[in-house]
C-alpha cells in the first residue's frame, strides 16, 4: 500500500460522517475499516439523537458524490419551503427561505439516512464494518488503536495508515488530541435545554399542520419548533433555558404554560400525550465545540462533530459535517489522492469556516426565538428579498449563502457585513436626501 | 466524622496551592491525605516548572495564614520595586511598580517554596503525605480514588469524604470533569513559547545587573525577562512566536540576533553559556485555562492551575492559586468550617474573577512586550502616578489593584475602566476649555 492509492484508512465512528466518509474514501479506491461503539442501527434499534435533520445544499452536494441525493431528497425528504409563525393567539405567519429562487430546506430522519449510508458503504468491496466496537485506546501519531468488543469483552488492537475520527461531540479522539500541545479547545454549554414532544399524525395519515414549513413558536426567551416526518407526525422540540425546565415541575404547571404559551399546539397535541411525552427524559444540554488543529501530523484528522460540534439552530450540523467531507475529498482530488497531504493541510482550509458556522449557529438561537418577531427583523428581510431578486447573483442573503450555497461559512459572514455596510450608506444617503428635500422645501415656501 | 469538623480530606497535587491548602485545612482541624505523582522533591531533585515566581499581596496574605509570609518575604524573596527597561542600544529606564506606597512584588523560588510548604504541612499530625502516587480514577461524585505507586506499580483504591484538586494545568480531575453535561472549558496555547537562559553570577557572589527589579527587554512582537535568584544568578526568558524560535536555529543565527536584540544581555550571559543553554530544549508552550463550575456537587473541588492556568504575564498565576485556598478558607469561617456548603459556593464567589486574571494575564504580555515604550502607555502612567498620590485610597492603577490589593480581579477592570472614562472625560473638558480659551483670544484680538 502507498500513499495516493488504496492506503488503509480506518473510520472512528459509524454515523452520518462517519459513513459517508468511508463511502468517499472507498469510492476513490482506499480500503476502509469503519470501527462503532454502537450495534449496527440496521439490526438493533437504539434511541439515538433525536433532533430532526433539515438537510440543504452542502449536504445534498456530499450526497450526490455517492448518488444518494436523490433517494434522499426527492423518496425521503420533507421539502419545507419556510418558516411558519405561530403566534400566542395562534395566529400563522409565514417567512419563506428563499422566495426568489424558491429553494427549500428537507426534513430527514436522522436514522433512516444514516441506514441508508451504512448500507451504501457495505456495498464497496474495499470496506469492512465492525459495529459494537468501542475505542480505549489510541496513539494519535502511531496509529495504533485498541478497540473492545463490547458484547464479547475481547481486546482489539489493530494498526492504521491513516485514522479518521468521526466519533461525535464526545469525541475520544479530540479528547486524545487535547492532551497534545498546542491543541486549543473551547467546550461551551449553552444555558439552555431542550425536550422533544411530538405531534400526532392527523386522519387519514394526513398531516395536521402545513408539512411545508419549520414551525416555530418564537417566545423572546424561550421556543418550540417542529419538523414534518415522513409518517405525518411533527417532531417538536422546546428549548429553553434550565430554569424554566425546573419551574415546570407538575403536569398542572406545564398544561398551564402550554395554554398560556403554545395554545395550538396544545389542541393539536393532547394535554395526556404531552405531560406523558414532556416529563419522560429530562432536558438535554446543548453543547458547542470549537478546536484547532484537526490533525495529528499527517496521520490522524477529526471531522464532523467531533471537530466542530454546533448547537442546532442554523440546521447545519450535518450539513458542515458533510461538508468537511467534500473538503476532504477535494483535497484528495488535487493532491492525487493522497491521503496524507490531505489531512496535513485540512485544519487550514476548513478551520475558520467551521469556527464561522459554530458562531453562526449561536447566533440563529436568537434570531429564531425573538429576532423573527421583531419589526426591524422584518424590514431588513424585506429588503434582503427586494436587492436578491434585483442582482440575484450579487446580493445573496446571509440565510441563502449559509443554507442554499457552498460559499465559504467565512464568507457567508464577510458577505453579510459587507450587505450591512451598503444597507447603513443607502439608509444615510435616503436620510441626507430627505433632509435636502425638506430644506429646498421650506426655503422655497419661505419665499 | 461529620462535616463541619474533622471532615476527611483528599489533595490531589502536591505543588504550590495543594501543599498550602493541605495546611490551611489542617490548622482548622481536617483530616488531609495528599496525594502527590512526583517524587517528594525534598529528598530527590526533579526538573520542575521553571519560570520564576513573583510573590505579591494576595500570595503574600495566604501564607500569613500559616505563619510563613515572614520566612517567604524576609528571609528568601528578593523584592522587585519595578521594571528596568533595555533597550537595545543598552540604554535602561526604571519604572516603578508603586511610586506612592513603594510596595514591592519578591522574586521567590519556586522549589524552596514548595519544600517550605511542604514542611509545613507534615508538622501537623492530622496530615499524612503521599508522593509517587499517581491518579488513575477518580468517581468525583462518590468520592472514589484510584491511585498507582508509580514506584512499586501497586494500585492503591481509597475514598475521600471531600476531594480537593490541585493537579495543576493538565489536572486530570478536570479532565474528569470536562466529561460531565453542562461543564465549560476553554483550553488556549498561546502562538508564542519560551525559553529559559540564566545569567551567571558576578565577581565575589555579587548580581551582574540590579537585583531590584524585573528586567525587561521589550521587542514589540516578543521579548526578553529576567529576575533576581537568591545566589546572585538571574533567570532570563525569551518570550517569542513559535517561528521566530524555529528560525533561529544555529548557534550563529542566534548570536547575531542577541547581537541586534539583547546586545547588553549577550556580554553578561556570554556567547558561549548562551548557545549552550539556549539549544537545551525546545521551546516551551503556554496555555490558558478558563472551565466552569469548579466544583462536582459539594464533594470536589478545583483550584490553582488546575481551575483557571494563566499565561505567566501578570505574575498572579500562584498569586492567584493562592487566593483560592484563602477564599476556600474564608467560606469554611463563614459556613462553620463545612466543607460541603464551601465547596458548593466557591465557583459562584471565585469564578468570575479568576476568568477575569486569566484575561488580564493575556493583556499583560502585550503590555510587557510592546506598551511600555510607547508614549502614551508612559503618559497614562504618569497621570495614575500623579492621581494616585492625590487621592491615594480613590485612584488606584490597575497594576496596584491587581498586585497590591486584595480588590476581587473582576472589579479591578471595572475600576480601570471606570478610570477610563473619567480621564476621557477630563481630556474632553481640558480640549473644550482650551478650545474656549482660543476663540475668545481669537475674537478678543480681532476687536
Amino acid at each position: 500500500m502507498r500513499d495516493g492509492q488504496n492506503s488503509d484508512v480506518v473510520v472512528v465512528g459509524g454515523g452520518l460522517v462517519g459513513a459517508l466518509v468511508t463511502c468517499v474514501l472507498a469510492k476513490k479506491g482506499h480500503h476502509v475499516r469503519l470501527y462503532e461503539y454502537r450495534s449496527d442501527m440496521r439490526v438493533e434499534v437504539s434511541r439515538g439523537v433525536s433532533i430532526d435533520l433539515a438537510l440543504s445544499a452542502r449536504g445534498r452536494e456530499a450526497l450526490r458524490q455517492i448518488d444518494l441525493e436523490d433517494a434522499v431528497v426527492n423518496h425521503h425528504g420533507i421539502a419545507m419551503k419556510g418558516r411558519l409563525l405561530h403566534s400566542k393567539d395562534k395566529g400563522l405567519k409565514e417567512i419563506l427561505y428563499d422566495s426568489v429562487h424558491k429553494n427549500c430546506i428537507y426534513s430527514v430522519n436522522r436514522s433512516h439516512l444514516n441506514r441508508l449510508l451504512l448500507d451504501a458503504a457495505e456495498k464497496y468491496p474495499n470496506v469492512n464494518l465492525f459495529f459494537n466496537h468501542k475505542l480505549m485506546d489510541i496513539d494519535l501519531e502511531e496509529g495504533h488503536l485498541q478497540f473492545v468488543d463490547v458484547k464479547s469483552g475481547e481486546t482489539i488492537n489493530t494498526n492504521a495508515e491513516f485514522i479518521i475520527g468521526a466519533d461525535g461531540a464526545y469525541s475520544y479522539i479530540r479528547r486524545t488530541m487535547a492532551k497534545r500541545p498546542r491543541f486549543n479547545c473551547n467546550q461551551t454549554y449553552i444555558d439552555h435545554g431542550y425536550v422533544e414532544v411530538s405531534f400526532p399524525v392527523g386522519p387519514d395519515n394526513s398531516f395536521i399542520m402545513s408539512k411545508d414549513h419549520l414551525h416555530i413558536w418564537p417566545r423572546g426567551e424561550f421556543m418550540m419548533i417542529a419538523l414534518p416526518n415522513e409518517d405525518g407526525t411533527f417532531t417538536g422540540n422546546v428549548f429553553a433555558p434550565f430554569a424554566t425546565f425546573e419551574a415546570l415541575d407538575t403536569p398542572e404547571k406545564l398544561i398551564s404554560f402550554y395554554k398560556d404559551q403554545f395554545p395550538d399546539a396544545l389542541d393539536l397535541i393532547g394535554e395526556k400525550k404531552l405531560v406523558s411525552e414532556f416529563f419522560q427524559t429530562s432536558p438535554k444540554t446543548l453543547i458547542s465545540i470549537k478546536c484547532n488543529p484537526y490533525n495529528v501530523g499527517s496521520r490522524t484528522l477529526i471531522i464532523g462533530d467531533a471537530a466542530h460540534a454546533m448547537v442546532p439552530f442554523y440546521a447545519q450540523g450535518m450539513n458542515a459535517g458533510f461538508e468537511d467531507v467534500l473538503v476532504l475529498s477535494e483535497l484528495l482530488d488535487f493532491h492525487n489522492n493522497s491521503l496524507s497531504k490531505a489531512i496535513l493541510n485540512f485544519t487550514k482550509v476548513r478551520c475558520d469556516d467551521a469556527h464561522a458556522i459554530c458562531d453562526l449557529a449561536m447566533y440563529n438561537y436568537l434570531e429564531m426565538r425573538d429576532l423573527v418577531t421583531k419589526k426591524s427583523f422584518l424590514i431588513r428581510k424585506h429588503l434582503d428579498t427586494i436587492l436578491h431578486w434585483l442582482f440575484p447573483n450579487e446580493w445573496i442573503p446571509l440565510y441563502s449563502t449559509v443554507t442554499f450555497s457552498r460559499m465559504k461559512y467565512r464568507d457567508c459572514i464577510y458577505n453579510k457585513d459587507w450587505q450591512d455596510r451598503v444597507l447603513k450608506k443607502i439608509l444615510i444617503c435616503v436620510g441626507v436626501t430627505i433632509f435636502a428635500y425638506i430644506i429646498t422645501f421650506m426655503i422655497a415656501t419661505r419665499n
